[in-house]
């Protein structure tokens, strides 16, 4: 949540000379996205977000990531699109990072969405898996099974500091998820990121869905074990079957689960929350004191995979 | 440079309940304003700014600020103007704090404005102070030199650390300026941080000016003394003359100085150098490691005090 990379007004136009969208009239760096630096920017011609890419992993699929979005917005999916230069580039490059410029869409992300707005998010993640389909390029998906290994390893001496006994937890449900987790399932574009804040709502229609960087080739119904963990619990910790049920139903009226993705949803919710948990717990324990950004609780991961944990079949989900 | 007090769409929503500027479809938060939190928020009758005040001494002296911006914009100026309730309340609270809604004005800020721009920001320097003249609320300056003491002698201890025999030239310089402070100079409102950052351009007409959180009642001609210090230096430090002759131009086209104004004119800009390099110093020796913003260097204005202390008259500056 925060500019990390500068960019003054003049270093813009210089930028903007390489495109055809006209002169700058608003120029402000807004706080969205957590490793980016992104700046909303008015010309004559439209509003758009100007990107910096801060992390050389992103910078190097950033030819995946633009390009889908691209294939998406082709598809009529409301996500933004990669603006190109004249000479047609997806990018640029600006003060030493790489940069693209994204056309920007209305709507406002919720805090706290209602069982309405799940049905919605629902339909529009099923839209997605759908209109991904024909999009030629893969991604592997970096925070699978060997990425939660790695970062388990890497937190194991801290992980305790942050919550009693939490290195026998993640140990423990690794274990299972290693030895269970499901390979088989139907594949293709999934988001892995589908949380409130990157689903933008004008009234109840979802009129955005943004940040694909962790994007990937992916089981589908993964995905939807990530947004069910993203939206459905409570601050408290506790499951809302009111929301689940929306969430899966809408989902379920643009792409019905099969019967193999049904049975293996409770572990797919397994897995979505160590994920969580696991990249919060590193970010926890490798955090800077000048860190311009305020971290996530780890700790909410760990209720959430305690459900999961408990649940004895894809009804208890709502299914 | 940054959002200290998050808000929620939901908040903002039960927040504009109040409000008669419809629904937002845009909402944002940006960084702008060094003690604020400041949301670009656009709804489908317009675009506006969503400030919360995170200082107890602003939030005091709001009818002020706010009063001021209302006055100057029904002059005409280009500034933010606050919307009132449907209950006619200029400002509200807000998750703690008070918050108020103003205009949103096009316009870019410029690093690196040139001479001709200087022509038009002096114009418009001098047009704000002959619209205050009619506005019926004072407000002393905090950062005059009652204030510059206080600040030196806080930083006392810490000033040779930040560049060495610092405390000896902050002292004999505010000995010399308590002697000789000229206090028979027309007054009005000024502005008093009349930086680029709060000048926003739209080609090379000003579009808006914004920030009005340091503007009181004092000598005009010290503004005039303050805005020669951010817009007519290179960042090597030199005095660009050409800049300077250009805005002291462009400010005289529309209010001449008085003899005694331009007499007093290099003694204002050393009195104007000391207080940024206070203000930056006491930030700069009171930083905390955790801060959210990006620290300006007070070294800059022992520079730009070392200039003004060589000069010998007001020729020197371009009259």
């Amino acid at each position: 949540m925060a500019v990390y990379t500068d960019v003054s007004f003049e270093e813009l136009e210089i930028f903007l000379e390489a495109y055809d969208i006209g002169e700058a009239h608003v120029f402000k760096g807004i706080a969205e996205g957590v490793s980016n630096s992104n700046y909303f920017l008015q010309t004559d011609k439209g509003s758009y977000i100007l990107t910096l890419y801060e992390k050389r992993t992103e910078v190097a699929e950033l030819p995946f990531f633009l390009g889908l979005m691209k294939h998406l917005a082709a598809e009529g999916l409301p996500c933004p699109t990669p603006v190109h230069s004249k000479s047609g580039a997806a990018s640029g490059a600006l003060n030493g990072r790489t940069a693209a410029i994204l056309t920007f869409l209305d709507g406002v992300s919720l805090r706290r969405p209602s069982a309405e707005h799940c049905i919605v998010a629902g339909g529009a993640l099923a839209n997605m898996h759908l209109k991904g389909a024909n999009f030629s390029l893969k991604r592997e998906n970096g925070l699978g099974l060997k990425g939660w290994r790695g970062l388990a390893a890497d937190c194991a001496a801290d992980a305790d500091g942050v919550h009693p006994g939490l290195k026998q937890i993640i140990d423990a449900e690794l274990a299972i998820l290693s030895a269970q987790w499901p390979v088989t399932l139907p594949k293709g574009i999934i988001h892995a990121d589908f949380f409130p804040d990157n689903v933008l709502f004008v009234d109840k229609r979802v009129s955005g869905i943004i940040d694909f960087y962790f994007a990937c080739y992916d089981s589908l119904a993964y995905d939807l074990a990530v947004t069910l963990n993203a939206w459905c619990f409570e601050s408290d910790g506790a499951y809302n079957i009111t929301k689940g049920q929306a969430l899966i139903a809408g989902y379920q009226q643009v792409r019905p689960f099969s019967p193999a993705e049904r049975v293996a949803f409770p572990l797919l919710c397994r897995g979505a929350a160590i994920r969580f948990l696991l990249t919060r717990l590193y970010d926890w324990v490798n955090r800077s004191p000048e860190a311009l950004v305020k971290l996530k609780d780890p700790r909410e991961f760990v209720r959430r995979l305690r459900f999961h944990q408990s649940v004895q079949s894809p009804e208890a989900y709502g299914f």
